[in-house]
């Protein structure tokens, strides 16, 4: 089932069910408003949404509209968790070689995550609006799941069956607030912005079989500027399913229906060497920063620049026909005047 | 005007407007069902309140109800932001000074915060429910408030405009958790545990004089087992106020109305030294990591022990002619079981 929430002047929106093409939606009033409300009663509410699913894909409703992604909010516009993780070790491997440090052992055996904003996101086709350029605006191109109710100190095995929603995430990253905020020692804040995710979400099963132990075995695919940017394999390099993820983030508390859990950036190891350019044979960046440290690590200085104000960047992954699954991030940096 | 949020079986609980004297209250589903609903339309909502809670506050409503705060969630059950500062610095400094480091001269001018969890809150009267002893439970008692809408990059002056409840909070910290969980960089996650907030909420205009430059000038009473463990005053030593925080806090983005912002762990320094023991006439603590400091300070180690299963911590605050202002949080630690 392929879900979105469209624009209409309220703070959560309207929940539409999409067909799978994404061409046609149906709005559902009767069984739920908003996306939050349905998975807060997910056991009785998605039945029924599958159903008028099934139907809007063998076209016998006669009251579907043309499904517009630029009228689309997130699919949750606010929500009650985000939790980011960083399952992709090659990344913070090469944070650390550009820094000539090592990765510490720990971070293999367990899952770095921080604690993000999830009150104010924007929509996928919304402009990344900021004060200033010298912040250091990066996008971060991300898998993320939606999760029902799940119990403290669920186990890896348990936390799978708690993932019903999976979409696509910019997380933007100032990446010039990032040091001094995180030498304070309490992780990101303001270095972190609104993150903006795909118009649709899809239940794990769309996936078929590119769902497999937890991740998502299909490319990433980021335009920069309209130019090829990054195409990396999400499945590749996940050093922590979603699974592991979601485990850890309720170690210590439950998670409340609703609570969405981040991949961190796509990035992925290949022989050629780790983050090659697309150009050189690799499958390039899902963030600024990776390509800087590559820069940084062969060049001895990073050369491409952050984000300016009338930069672009698109976001999007195909299944294996080439046709799009969740839709397309697709936003513009502009200056946010104070 | 006084606000709580009554438990009725659903995730959002039941709006109630409670009377000044904590003893009645009555819940008004014509004018708003949740706590969040009336944040969300404010400007409009909270008029009505107000004048339903005048009537009630001088008996001309016959079908008001006995106030118990045993029935009470926190003010909002589930929240879409949580970020708790540090506003006590001579906290800091103690944890500094018991390691026998000096805090960074920055720190005086840019506010340390953290982003909590906000999904799973529990209620003022409710157990710690919580797996192991062994992870350093700990208390911390702080004042926070609830914001409006605040738009991104407002400045502290217009900030205070946006604060439009205030409440205590027990913002119950994991401390053996913490320093492996801070080492990795990324902030508080596993190491916070769900927190509690008093059972009533209150305008600003109801602590009269005690609101000044957006700090509660009234003593924080904590008790650990039935001992008196802190008394300390909250806007003593208070190095941001709640207009800095909440500028802070917006730096980058804005904050969705219902967003809580925590002031941090209030601590006093005295002039008899740094958190004197309320038995040496100083005011004591509203953490137990505090005391375990001084002992480290004093005799080079600490010998208070944080909480085990059964201890009970309680926390409020009396108005200056000693009347309750939010009600009790009473809570006690017991074991979850997996």
């Amino acid at each position: 089932m392929k879900l979105a929430t469209l624009k209409n002047h309220t703070r959560d929106g309207q929940l539409v069910i999409v067909s799978k093409d994404l061409t046609k939606y149906i709005a559902v009033p009767d069984i739920s408003q908003t996306l939050q409300n349905a998975l807060d009663n997910w056991d009785i509410i998605s039945p029924l949404l599958i159903e008028v699913y099934n139907k809007l894909n063998t076209n016998t409703l006669n009251n579907s509209q043309i499904f517009e992604e630029t009228n689309c909010e997130s699919p949750l516009p606010r929500a009650y968790q985000w939790a980011d993780g960083s399952a992709y070790l090659n990344h913070v491997e090469l944070v650390r070689q550009a820094r000539n440090a090592s990765v510490p052992e720990s971070f293999y055996q367990d899952p770095l995550m921080y604690q993000g904003g999830s009150d104010s996101f924007i929509g996928p086709r919304d402009d990344i609006s900021l004060a200033c350029e010298s912040w250091g605006i990066d996008l971060e191109a991300e898998v993320a799941i939606i999760t029902d109710d799940v119990p403290m100190g669920v186990t890896p095995a348990n936390a799978s069956k708690h993932i019903k929603l999976i979409m696509l995430v910019n997380d933007v990253s100032l990446r010039n607030l990032i040091p001094a905020e995180l030498a304070k020692g309490f992780g990101f804040f303001q270095s972190k912005a609104s993150s903006a995710f795909s118009p649709v979400c899809v239940t794990p099963d769309e996936l078929n079989d590119s769902w497999k132990d937890t991740k998502v075995d299909l490319f990433l695919n980021v335009h920069l500027n309209n130019q090829a940017f990054g195409l990396t394999l999400a499945s590749q390099d996940m050093t922590f399913g979603f699974d592991e993820l979601v485990a850890h983030a309720a170690k210590s508390r439950p998670l409340i229906t609703g609570t969405i859990i981040g991949s961190g950036t796509v990035s992925n190891k290949l022989d050629g060497g780790p983050g090659k350019k697309i150009e050189d044979g690799g499958r390039g960046y899902s963030c600024i920063a990776e390509i800087r440290m590559i820069e940084t690590i062969k060049k001895k200085e990073s050369l491409t620049e952050y984000m300016k104000f009338g930069d672009n960047v698109q976001i999007s992954m195909n299944d294996k026909n080439g046709n799009s699954i969740f839709g397309l991030i697709n936003q513009t940096v502009v200056k946010q005047e104070i």
